[in-house]
């Protein structure tokens, strides 16, 4: 417990170390200080790491798993940059050195409500594919045709620039920096836009309604004890596929 | 099943030719091969057409169908471009140089679940319709009051920009090209936001609410023989209350 | 029937030629023929509005009723307008005009799903009133906390201005105009932003879950013949205040 | 009842009067006027709590409480800010006169319904708790990786700058102060719109589910005693399936 409390101290700590190395006032000054604190925080890991690795009765199956790909990724960038020397790996080094904040996804491990958030995305995980791809087809015909009527001189200077503003477009985010500038432009962006937003009301309904029944229906543990098929409803007495009472 | 992958291919590989048609960095090299690849597909989806067509028990039902005018969206524009030569021509072969990228909707017919996801968008149709009307409404009061208030000295130049503003300003997109820069110009941006934000909910939980309704009336509509009782799952086989033989 | 369709079409004429009319580039060309549509179309509203009031039993109901004053106001400019003369109401001219575009409202009466939507909203008005109180509390404190975080140098110069930025990120409308500059303002922004975002997830709950309800029970409109009391749901059979059978 | 609205009234007078004060055009003409009213006001709401602790049965249970610190927080900056003079200490008496504006949430208290949806959002909390959790990771992670991507050059100055736009980008606020300008981090921009959009219907899913689920249990747990079914509302008094007395 108090174990678990100073590993989430030192998650924290590290992932924050890494946000501050990279605040371009702090880095002369507490440069000494960054670097103790990232091998400290590397040896605590590496320690938790092999620990894991020892006591898991199956050390391959830990190894191969979520949190056995996420710790081994919380060490590996520090042990890498460290074999990594020369100038002209400047790019590398500083793509190493920013890998190191996924130790945050360390944190998942200790949040049970996280894991069951998780899960239920993981579930709808079907349903956002087909989101995505729903979103991805209307981007990519709207974001065409605005190329055509807009054309390069208004910022629309290829498809995937026309599709980059159909995206900021019907997620709502609207940046600003691509805007449609003639007439024709601007109502194709007005239909973009409501029929955009209200179609996206549909699959967040699916999405709602599917979880409602889920917790809705609240179905039991239990297995029939005849032909050992769960998924019951709480108020079934009867199992719902041979009859026998539960 | 082979010949359905070779296709999704097919489809998604001539897209991305449209698309890498359109990028002004790569055209002049790749232009050559750009071409090529063109018909190529063309000719593949020309045959898969006619093959539909001739398989087809009514080829005139298909040719009327969704897909069948998809199908047919997907080839013709190489063939008009074909036929029309000519340099004051340039913007019409232009247009339809990127209605290929209507394409990509051929790739609905290979998702069973962006199918269900379609009809329900489609049953909504009615509800998404009044929405769209309703949204309509609120833009034109709002975007007149606008241009009022703020007139052509800020952007407001007429109404249809008026109207403009207020639907990047409901759907919350806000690009931020258009702003009211007056006092009473942002008191009223401000009510538009808030009202048209809160009004928004009801539609989207009205839509919710149907779907949910309709999920859960996937329940059998068959009472017990025994007890009487209704409401029991579609998969159940046997009475949830009494274990009696549906 | 038919007389309904000529009214849908003169209304959305109508509104059309005062957006039309407010168009700069088309203004001196066509002021002729907007002023002749305009006198037309004043002249259909006004002998509806009379039959309207002519033909209801009750005339001053009808004229308070909310279609009646929506009538009334598709007629009203006009006259008033009539009625000034003189260079100094320029400005109250120009806002009688645009006051016409509110005859879209009558377009309402023709849709019966429209009215089961404005229903609804109504129904939902207390609770979208404490949301709009919610948010409006929440603007204002987080407004005036901006407005000494930032200052009038970043654009916060009163906190009305900073109210006005809270509503804008509240809502997620974003427009750009008004943003964070200094650390503490941008990390304050965060926190507006995420916890309004995930506050506004509730109100849109109850609201989705109350209209869920609703129309899940459908309560039957069969009053109890002992004690008159309604709101019994379908699948009752004995009343629920009184034990009646219905 | 007529204290409340006159205690209502001076709440809403008194942080208006705070509002005007901080608009620069009015501040040098009303200033004695605004610093009676604020007087008046901080005496009257001094009176009110002084009142409240000493007809409380346990004075310090309410000075505990939540409306007991609201209402210490109305009048508390307006004694400090006398008690404090010299011109060193201008920020803190500013901020002190702005601190004034939460007065507005002793409105909170007589608005039971406002209660209702505050219970309703603290019954949510810990969803909300790991809502905000899930999206500080993935801000932080998406953040990071832009910093990476589009460096310096480009507005992204360092990680906190970052996640400050992927948070801006998540809650699809888009101010656009902040915009990719890399192919690649155009494309990364997309995938965190995307995803991020989806994801966050799963949590708002949760929220509306179990808040229907709330509603939903407002039913009585009673089971009738004549046919020993349950679900009736709470204001039955009959069994709604045989009439029997509840």
């Amino acid at each position: 417990k108090t174990f678990d409390i100073f590993l989430i101290a030192a998650i924290i700590i590290s992932v924050l170390a890494v946000i501050a190395d990279s605040v371009n006032a702090l880095h002369p000054r507490y440069d000494d200080l960054l670097l103790a604190l990232e091998w400290f925080f590397t040896i605590i890991f590496t320690v938790e790491y092999l620990a894991r690795l020892y006591c898991s009765p199956h050390p391959w199956n830990y190894a191969k798993s979520f949190y056995g790909i996420i710790d081994l990724l919380a060490i590996l960038p520090s042990y890498i940059a460290l074999a990594i020397t020369g100038a002209h790996y400047a790019l590398v080094l500083r793509l190493l050195r920013i890998l190191r904040v996924f130790r945050i996804l360390k944190l998942l491990r200790y949040s049970a409500e996280a894991n069951i958030l998780a899960r239920s995305i993981l579930q709808s995980r079907r349903k956002i594919q087909i989101f995505l791809f729903f979103v991805l087809i209307i981007a990519t015909i709207f974001g065409s045709l605005m190329f055509v009527v807009e054309g390069p001189e208004n910022g629309f200077t290829s498809i995937p620039k026309g599709i980059y503003w159909a995206i900021v477009t019907i997620t709502t985010v609207g940046y600003g920096d691509i805007v449609p500038q003639t007439i024709i432009g601007k109502g194709l962006a007005g239909v973009v836009m409501v029929i955009g937003y209200s179609i996206i009301a549909v699959p967040t309904g699916i999405i709602t309604a599917e979880l409602a029944n889920e917790l809705r229906l609240e179905r039991s543990d239990k297995k029939c004890r005849n032909c050992g098929r769960a998924g019951h409803e709480m108020e079934s007495q009867h199992c719902k596929f041979c009859g026998e009472y539960l």
